[in-house]
């Protein structure tokens, strides 16, 4: 089976759909999926797209995130770290691990994101484990800009 | 982690490596291991690069292909019908399908493919297999040019 791609980030049949169905941890962003498992690959591929100046949710979950970057550059927080990313970098988000996409180097950031289809729910940080992350100078300024 | 991307379809630290260790089934190509398999995401991420002219193998087997179209554009086999396949497409090679890539279109055919990380043998066809094939005047012309 092919899925067209159409320009634009887009593919043929595939809709572009709101990221998540509540929140407000987040900004900006699409989400579009494009495999969603098939017998020995018990996985679904995501494209995300991040307009300028938009975020994902800073979040941890117990599953395993493997992202590549497909359009544009900004920046992901990985743990305690910030990362510049740019198109074809790839990232690997190890379980528990908290972190956020940010759109914040003039450009959209569209990445896409695999992970299994059968996978726990996200896990946002409460009031004391943010304060906790704010600790570190260079999140704060990555989280509060 | 991050993989970096480094221009030019190479990736930091990733060695460009030989498609497959024997086997004359394949022309002009070569694989990246850039991601093998992390806790609940039990795949491989692969990029396969093949000049203008060459070829993948021509094989089939158990396990399930995701491929997604990273640089140039080409043509792909699947089963019994010839595709047109250009950047950012996204090709579902279902279980037991005779398939191959070409970089048939002036300019070399890059594609990440996903596999299980725990896999079948590839099988190529026996020359009854290939017989059977060529019943099909499209697949002829494909495999011969």
């Amino acid at each position: 089976m092919i899925v067209e791609y159409k320009g634009d980030y887009n593919w043929d049949n595939i809709d572009v759909l709101a990221y998540k169905e509540n929140g407000t941890n987040f900004k900006s962003i699409t989400r579009q999926v494009l495999f969603d498992g098939l017998d020995d690959i018990p996985c679904q591929l995501r494209y995300f797209e991040v307009q300028e100046g938009g975020y994902s949710s800073l979040e941890r979950h117990v599953h395993v995130h493997l992202v590549l970057i497909l359009r544009g550059c900004g920046q992901v927080m990985l743990g305690d770290t910030i990362h510049d990313v740019k198109e074809k970098d790839i990232i690997t988000i190890p379980s528990k691990t908290w972190h956020r996409f940010r759109a914040n180097a003039k450009s959209p950031l569209g990445f896409l994101c695999l992970v299994n289809v059968d996978r726990d729910k996200v896990q946002l940080p409460t009031a004391e484990q943010l304060s906790e992350l704010k600790q570190n100078p260079s999140i704060t300024e990555f989280l509060d800009v």
